[in-house]
């Protein structure tokens, strides 16, 4: 059955958007997230951005257009515990930047979305306590982009947040990725596969099993459009728009593939290196290296969305130079325009509704 | 504390090994594995073949030295499922091969080790079946190598024998995966690591935490070098000897490591092939590509080993041509030789003994 999301397809894109950035945040700092912001402005005529910075940090910006800046006295490290970051530095420009999207009593959210270099675990955990879980969601999803062999991108998710998911949250992390595809792409029909493994054992765990069921109910009722099992391979090839899995297994794959691209990056650097007659290989390979290289550049596809929170907040790879920052600003620009925020509300109600154990439409309230 | 495992490095080579070959395994059956064997037998003059497979198959190999032929009526098809090849098919040349393997009342084993380019899935339950585990193993794991940055070879287990894997699992895949590595490198003290996720989550689930401690309590005692928590990226990185993990978590990383490889070479041969000039570049880069071709070719390290069994059997790849083949053969020769058989038994006894729910020794009963 074909699938349209009437509802969500007829939202209209917000006027404005304005995006709250943390600019402490990340290996490099205000030296890569200023620049980065100057950038996506320059790009984005509509765009307003907050800038959270300390007051030091932040005097590059004065002045610049369609900017407010918010001071901010503390600085979320790249290694601090997690515990560090929630009860020790409350005045933090990465916990600052995050309550900008934090909707009051009033609807007054100052920012649509939230964009921050810093460390990963301390964000989820400080956005997850100021923005709190959508109704409906149990747990939030990180998801994120990777290249496919068919040149477009393949979104995978949970990559880290949660370890142990149980079926229910399976689906859940598709719907939220059917969204936020919907909300990037315009595809109001992304297909999800469900990551499992091959003929070369029982296939699956019975969380999977079970999640598969659960994806195939919700397809039948147009919910979703599940393709079925995927495997590693798959997501490379590009087989499915989302790929869907728990984050111990996405964070494995992640990293997997980091460590893979690494390694072969660094023989093919080491081949060309090799003597005389190999540099000079490489001298005349040099446009086709540069092209290949231009093709598989991770500060394309860095970073990812944190899915689920009452509030957008989108993560910069913690290595982010400006190019890969801008990028970041782009995606979360695109998502809050597109109204990702009412789109995962509007899939999770309609998902759970259809589903046997739904839930009472009247714990789940409108998004914000 | 140095880890020396005294007995094992005692252990003497065995003077005589004969390996039984499934011939009709794989994506190219015999076209593939009987040139397979003739380069095995003539770079290693002391080895001896039992070819197994169809008559009519079979007669490409009439006279050859240091071979028996052992003829089988039907074959294990690479999509036959599982209760295909366990209930159906009882005189396939898979079958046939693995039996050559086992030992029946007075130790009479026709060969030490066994190889097939077969279905994983049907290797794997007609050797559980046949051989049945060694005692102190629940489950048998399946261990491949894969590549790393340092230019040596990462042993990487289970790859998708088992999913839902319990703690106590995790460790006897360590024990496990460090005989085969002392088997096969000499190095009596490989190092393990536990494929664990880093900042972004909870530091991995209850079974993962109580795999480490487990783990941690072996090394402490001297039975294995447990290296600690690793991430996916230090596979490729070489961080340790070792990776453990479980099954499906194997699986999904083999295989999107196996799509990432294709879909990166699938572009820099787009990219090669783009105008006149790039192929220019191509034919002056071409002695460094296939160098950089060679370093990663995975015939060398494609294949693995059902671990657990009383009785080795290896698994080639299924898209095995000859010298792939030639390589899974190799493998299984160097683990008889170096009696593997005897040092999963060994470091399995010393274990558990030392575990705090040690199991009755009288249990145990040697390894054949």
């Amino acid at each position: 059955m074909a699938y349209r999301l009437q509802r969500v397809s007829s939202l209209q894109p917000l006027a404005r958007v304005c995006i709250a950035v943390d600019c402490m945040g990340g290996d490099h700092g205000p030296s890569a997230t200023l620049p980065g912001c100057r950038a996506f402005l320059a790009s984005h005529p509509q765009a307003e951005l907050i800038l959270v910075g300390t007051e030091s940090a932040l005097t590059g910006a004065k002045g610049w257009e369609r900017c407010q800046t918010v001071f901010a006295t503390e600085v979320v490290s790249m290694d601090d515990p997690i515990e560090v970051a929630m009860r020790r530095k409350k005045d933090s420009s990465l916990r600052v930047a995050v309550a900008q999207v934090k909707a009051g009593e009033a609807d007054d959210a100052r920012a649509q979305a939230c964009v921050s270099a810093g460390n990963t675990g301390a964000l989820m955990a400080v956005a997850r306590y100021l923005l709190k879980t959508v109704e409906g969601i149990d747990r939030p999803a990180i998801a994120a982009y990777l290249p496919n062999a068919k040149g477009r991108l393949t979104q995978v998710l949970d990559l880290g947040a949660n370890v142990d998911c149980t079926a229910e949250h399976l689906l859940q992390f598709a719907v939220m990725g059917s969204a936020l595809a919907s909300a990037l792409s315009g595809d109001e029909n992304p297909s999800v596969g469900l990551l499992n493994i091959g003929e070369e054992a029982i296939k699956g765990s019975e969380t999977i099993k079970r999640a598969a069921e659960l994806l195939r109910a919700a397809a039948a009722d147009g919910h979703l459009n599940f393709h079925g099992n995927v495997e590693g391979n798959d997501i490379f090839k590009g087989t499915t728009d989302i790929v869907v899995c728990d984050g111990f297994v996405g964070n494995v794959m992640l990293k997997t593939s980091e460590g893979l691209a690494a390694m072969l990056g660094g023989m093919i650097r080491e081949e060309f290196r090799r003597n005389l007659f190999t540099r000079l290989a490489a001298l005349a390979s040099l446009p086709v290296l540069n092209h290949f290289k231009a093709r598989v550049d991770h500060r394309r596809y860095s970073g990812g969305a944190l899915l689920g929170l009452k509030g957008l907040v989108f993560k910069a790879h913690g290595s982010s130079d400006a190019f890969a920052f801008e990028q970041a600003l782009a995606r979360a620009y695109d998502a809050a325009r597109n109204r990702l925020l009412e789109r995962v509300h509007d899939r999770i109600l309609e998902t759970l509704q259809a589903m046997p154990t739904a839930v009472d439409e009247s714990n789940l309230s409108p998004a914000q």
